[in-house]
């Protein structure tokens, strides 16, 4: 267990941020999730970090801000906090999932709730995300609670032999698995992006919706290069090909296929609908008010940042497993996010389709069901994925 | 169990740091006390907090950093964490003690161990308590390895039990009976205001030490007011009277008389010699590098900068218990501290008596044994202390 632990962390270290010999490490984990921070920090000092920081989250400490504390502290953002999140530039970010209680806000008021982010925090980070200064990872941490909202019983091993098979560390050497299927995900980028499609088109059960795309905006894979040339693999058991979209260009109706943890409510159900590119309709079975607090309070996050297509080769749609941890669902099968478009994809200057907002939420809609074309600016129709299957050469 | 959690966050919410409408409180708490940690930021927010910083420790990431890290990290202070503390001014600040794991550090370098700390921030927060700019208290916080460290076994209900001994929570009035405890205490320092001796002696097993005491300085006890005017209990489980000594007028030997946690290590037998004030011979069974490296690296931490006196009415003396937790052992008998004088004892400006330093370390010097006597100018001596008795009217 405990080698286990150890050589997890090195693998989130060296190849999911790849610290670098004099670099700071911040490292933000759940309160829950101390084993493997320990185990992240002395990974971290031993690729040559000069320091680690360790901020240890508490949802507990949130719920009671948003119970029982006044108004204006929801969207507070202390100074030591800004100034935490503005000392990453440069260096290392690891941060960890697995909430031990997703639904601990599920009682709350959901417009409270989606209204308690701390705007400025989020705009650093943002800007972070944009300049790609940061070399940073997330990073399962399997424990009690999060076992228990997968499984329905606390079995933690049972939850370890999954997110190590999602990690790719029942390999013989995960770390050259992690290169040849990062390859993998790249030819697909390669394809995709000379295809140039001017727009996607999604067909499934509830969903039917054209999104935009824009001609200088480049399709992705896991690997990315910070602006200091450092390779990191952001999203460790990733599976995606990914890009914004033209934000202006939604229309139509998408309904989830996946249960939604977001900010210790579950969204299950949700059905957006656009206009012009904006959402005017939000429906959920749970967690509507939470979506349409975000909607109502933060700027543009009312539109489309980012498209991505995962087959069912995944290793997490294969682990047959809802883990009710985006980081890992969203890996599962195809996705898309509301809010803060991507600007390290773009070539060039961004022009004004990509959508700029305080938020960037990632919701799962792919499925067996679901056909999405890509549509050409000559009319042509090229299918890209049926029945979780590849279709481009 | 979760009733007595919240009548006890209370107290130290509303008796102990005495946190006004509309302070902001700063919570430091270690990983392992969480449970408390989020009773404190209820009882917070039902009192008036415009919002609850909570900042968790973690000695393992501190274990990692001294094993693992470069030199240089040793005393590195980050910027927000400077920011973190500077923003305690004016505002009130909750700490938890109850190391899980006293010993942790014991197998690292002493040397090491007592050079890693980051000087910046302990000028900080030096700095508030000479000005008396934060309300502040520190409370304990029962868990497994606290329980296992006093008991031998992880009893935590036991350890509850001691500690709400120590807190009064078994009156049927706790708030009352502090009121009256405190009471009791201020009439022994102004006995000893009025004494206004020159110096205190101390005899006893390996202990031959006189202490200077300086004559615009006070003897207090428990409540304390900021310079805003908001009285707070800094010590729930307070039993001591004190002051800060004339730093250059200490002279002999003086033997501690129960085991010290210090910094992940355990100080036992400390034995420490001083000549014209200073701290010239250092011994002890287990623990003496790390006092010889506070000594080595930071400046007058070789002087001492408060006496405290404590008879056995102590609840926590009564409880007979060794609590491996200085909040509580401090105020089962006789301590002394090496380090910063306090400079909210003094009348007018303090003169070069007392002691500045960016460290306050106490350690227990009292038992059955102890005598004390003061000296007064005139040559007469009084005894303050025999048997672990008051002696003075």
């Amino acid at each position: 267990m405990d080698e286990r632990l150890e050589r997890y962390a090195e693998l989130a270290v060296r190849v999911g941020a790849n610290v670098q010999p004099g670099q700071e490490v911040f490292l933000l984990a759940n309160v829950e999730h101390r084993d493997l921070a320990r185990a992240l920090t002395r990974q971290a000092y031993r690729a040559g970090a000069a320091y680690v920081h360790v901020l240890y989250n508490d949802m507990h400490v949130r719920r009671a801000l948003i119970e029982l504390g006044p108004d204006e502290a929801l969207t507070y953002a202390p100074e030591w906090r800004k100034t935490f999140n503005e000392s990453m530039t440069g260096n290392a970010m690891i941060g960890t999932t697995g909430d031990p209680e997703p639904e601990l806000l599920a009682d709350l008021d959901g417009e409270r709730v989606g209204r308690a982010v701390p705007r400025e925090l989020v705009e650093i980070r943002m800007r972070q995300m944009s300049e790609d200064s940061v070399n940073w990872v997330g990073v399962g941490a399997p424990n009690e609670g999060w076992a228990r909202q997968v499984f329905g019983e606390p079995d933690v091993e049972r939850l370890w032999e999954k997110v190590a098979f999602c990690m790719r560390l029942d390999e013989p050497d995960p770390v050259a698995a992690w290169q040849d299927h990062l390859a993998r995900l790249e030819a697909r980028c390669e394809g995709l992006n000379e295809l140039g499609a001017d727009a996607l088109q999604y067909r499934g059960p509830g969903t039917d919706l054209t999104v935009g795309l824009l001609r200088n905006v480049r399709w992705m894979s896991g690997s990315t290069d910070t602006r200091d040339g450092i390779r990191y693999v952001a999203n460790m058991p990733t599976e995606e090909v990914f890009t914004s979209p033209d934000a202006r260009r939604t229309e139509g109706t998408i309904r989830s296929t996946m249960p939604l943890p977001l900010q210790g409510q579950i969204v299950r159900g949700l059905e957006l609908t656009f206009e012009q590119g904006r959402a005017v309709r939000v429906e959920a079975e749970t967690g509507a008010d939470l979506i349409r607090s975000h909607f109502a309070t933060i700027e543009n996050a009312d539109r489309l940042g980012e498209v991505a297509l995962v087959t069912k080769e995944s290793r997490v749609g294969r682990s047959g497993t809802i883990f009710y941890d985006v980081l890992f669902d969203e890996n599962a099968t195809c996705h898309i996010a509301y809010g803060m478009g991507l600007p390290f994809l773009v070539d060039g200057e961004p022009d004004d389709g990509l959508n700029v907002a305080n938020m960037h939420v990632d919701f799962m809609v792919g499925g067996p069901e679901l056909e999405v074309d890509a549509l050409l600016a000559d009319g042509t129709v090229v299918p890209l994925v049926r029945n979780e299957e590849w279709q481009l050469a």
